[in-house]
């Protein structure tokens, strides 16, 4: 357009060291980062320290000849004769001494700023490559989906690597500690599905009521939290807000966004409502569509479709994975190998992973709804639902949980599947339930179904003497079910079956 | 990076259409605009009704073949014989018919999306060029600026016009009346020092308490407010940001960001920090340069510069004017033409408009500095002051005030003058003092000093019949100051002098 110009008064590619900056400028005094227990407990850094830090970082590996695009990871396991520089050490070194290094700001917005590894929950781990672009971006949609203003304070309760958030030991004692404490005065956490149980199973001794009047906003995802949970959480004093997203999206994509009329509805009705995954949030869009035509299922809350993304705030690709990524990207839209439908109102809800829904007879059984259903049960701490081989109906549901403090084993086969047949139609009940001490996760708290289906597999085919016919779609395989209740100390290799 | 792409899947223009289509999605139901009050108050207008009026006001231009980078501006005087469409026939004509449109988005985020001109304070008006980008990154800092979340209620006193916002009529009854109606629930308004002014000022029968706990932040620039009025608009219990921006900024820029340890401080000297511009905000960066150099000033609180900024929501230019466009963004900054100076804390604190900057025997006087001084005093409503020639010292500061309700013409020049001398260096208390019924303003609310400066000149050199020597730096033309005290009704052509 006449008159215009793009130059270096109105243009510089967006990246997140710009808020490094200028929180050093603006809040040089204010608390950047608290150890809050354990050994590793310290005063509190500054932002004018955490700036410093940075940039003696950045000074030091300079000086090692580190340049632009070459990466750089912690690792734990040094081969030998490779040589190794210990984090506080190198910051010392003379390469680090200066905090005065002037940084180098990227060139270009698209640059890569991060590599992040995939959790692996569904296959083997992959390098996420992040640019300044979509960093930059994704604060902001972090600050608004979490409803922070200008001094938030934010407890971590997740693994480093993950999405690049921080963590020492999670324990619900330290959480109340943390949230109900004046000092720490903490208005925002994060927290998978996990430590939400953990917190609403929290014993009493453990507990501590927040003080009163003051909101703490708890934005959780990673798997979809069981309604009860959330419903839970409330009674405690905790906002949740629900979001949903992968690292292959800088982490959150979507929000369960609240609507003030959604108040007065009962307790287990707004529970419903907000273990959906949502709307997509600021940085790009979301859709559920069919994998084959890429094309929009219809938003009737019945048709699945695969989760798929766009935008800003999506992966550059994965690290040194042409085709992989090519793959993942295919149809020009993200996509997240995770099934669900969409509401009306344009909520998405997502039913389960791909690789983890259930086919029993032709029907497709969401475990996230099974093990939202056994979650309900007063005696069930965690549950998590994979499929088990069934010599009639290919595969049929088979729940692991753990029992909460006190229970016991007092939980009887019949109650189990009454509970569960209460709740959900008949067909989806778990055939198999197994009490363990723990279930097996992985570090970012999310649970290893894979090791799941392993066990359930080696439990062999339920065999099926005399199989019946469906007779109608509401008591499907309703005639035939056998629970299996056991209990396990640790991660067995032959499960006892009664 | 090996592995990486760019595609349809990570990356998508920024724009802020894609903030119209995102709160239809979410909150189809929820009032996007309010007409609080006057003859168009009307039933609130939803999100969903508000994004189809957009489509529908697109699908009119389009079919009367405008396209991209076709300029349409509201005219009131339609030229003879130019066709004329009124805006909401236009709505309803057979081309805005439908708002199934579909959204021509930007290509290029670097787009034109508007057109917005300067309020000509201080020169002719310009057309200054918003691009999708700066919108987009600019509608982000101010959420953050004015500490918003979800579901904000935001009353809006500035003219349309300026920086694309809009206003009926403002009246501190009715401010105070959208305020304190818990129907409306405002939680954020803006305004120019004025409507600060006129808020401090109400009559005890137009105030309103302001609901118990509820905070109301109220974002104010244009003109940097004096201290006093900040410090009663606290009393009154209305939070108020300090900003500071220009068209050629998307409007605020700086943020006088607020840190708790200033809580603790005297009023006085809360409201001298508060009225400094403060910092840059998110995207851009603000700085003090001399305006040859284009060096930084040092962090000193005395050295005067220029107040330059540079970044992503700085405009594309001004329009069809590229030699205007390159003398405001010579040397790679945008020069503001405002005075300043940087305090060692960063923040920036503005003294003047270059232009309005009285040079006094060789001494800078900041006319904004003796306003604060002026507006102290508990007869006056609003003061502004300008350069009156003088013979012997080039010229003197030449107050125009208005008078609070009830304050009559009690005031007496010995007094002004006695006031004054209290609070400032000698040699900047004004000589002439005019008290008028009103000062001329803008449309934006901004005081017209050029017509002001017109009439001190019109009243002529003030003459010394026995120039002094200056004695001492604290006393500086201190032994020939005279005080001229006038009532007038409306602006003069003739001003008394006494």
């Amino acid at each position: 357009m006449e008159g215009t110009v793009l130059c270096t008064a109105n243009h510089a590619p967006l990246t997140p060291i710009s808020f490094l900056e200028r929180a050093a400028l603006v809040y040089p005094d204010r608390p950047a980062v608290v150890v809050a227990s354990g050994p590793a407990a310290a005063p509190p850094r500054n932002w004018r320290e955490t700036r410093a830090r940075c940039l003696r970082l950045a000074a030091a590996l300079a000086g090692l000849g580190v340049e632009r695009h070459d990466v750089v990871l912690d690792e734990p396991d040094v081969p030998a004769g490779h040589p190794y520089h210990e984090y506080e050490a190198l910051l010392r070194s003379a390469g680090g001494g200066s905090p005065d290094f002037s940084i180098r700001w990227p060139a270009d917005e698209n640059e890569p700023i991060a590599l992040n590894y995939t959790s692996g929950t569904t296959s083997r781990p992959k390098g996420v490559v992040y640019r300044h672009r979509g960093a930059y971006l994704n604060a902001f949609a972090c600050v608004l989906l979490n409803d922070m203003t200008a001094t938030p304070v934010y407890l971590w309760t997740v693994p480093m690597f993950h999405c690049n958030v921080c963590l020492r030991k999670v324990s619900p004692a330290a959480i109340f500690d943390s949230v109900a404490r004046a000092r720490h005065g903490v208005t925002h956490m994060g927290g998978a599905p996990t430590v939400l149980s953990m917190i609403v199973n929290a014993k009493a001794e453990e507990r501590r009521p927040l003080p009163g009047g003051r909101r703490v906003t708890v934005e959780t995802g990673g798997a979809p939290p069981p309604p009860e949970v959330l419903f839970r959480m409330e009674d405690l004093g905790f906002v949740v807000v629900h979001s949903y997203g992968l690292t292959e999206t800088y982490g959150s994509a979507t929000v369960c966004t609240w609507k003030p009329e959604w108040d007065a509805l009962p307790a287990a009705e707004r529970a419903a409502i907000k273990s959906r995954q949502g709307l997509h949030h600021l940085g790009l869009e979301v859709d559920v569509k069919d994998p084959v035509t890429v094309r929009s299922v219809p938003a009737d809350g019945r048709t699945m479709g695969e989760v798929m993304f766009r935008g800003n705030t999506v992966m550059s690709g994965y690290y040194k994975d042409a085709a992989a990524t090519a793959e993942a990207m295919a149809g020009g839209w993200l996509r997240s190998g995770d099934l669900a439908v969409r509401h009306g109102d344009g909520y998405v809800k997502i039913l389960d992973r791909s690789k983890d829904i259930i086919i029993s007879g032709g029907e497709n059984i969401s475990t996230i709804e099974v093990e939202a259903a056994l979650f309900a049960h007063p005696a069930f701490a965690e549950g998590a639902v994979v499929g088990r081989p069934d010599e009639y109906w290919g595969e049929t549901p088979c729940a692991f949980v753990t029992l909460k403090d006190g229970a016991g084993e007092s939980v009887g086969a019949e109650e189990v599947m009454a509970f569960c047949r209460a709740r959900l139609p008949h067909y989806m009940a778990p055939r198999t339930v197994v009490i363990v001490a723990e279930l097996p996760k992985m570090a970012t708290g999310k649970v290893q179904k894979c090791t799941l289906r392993e066990r359930a597999k080696a439990m062999g085919n339920i065999a099926h003497p005399r199989p019946r016919s469906r007779s109608s779609s509401s008591s499907k395989q309703g005639g035939s079910s056998t629970v299996v209740i056991s209990l396990q100390a640790q991660p067995p290799n032959a499960p006892q079956t009664a």
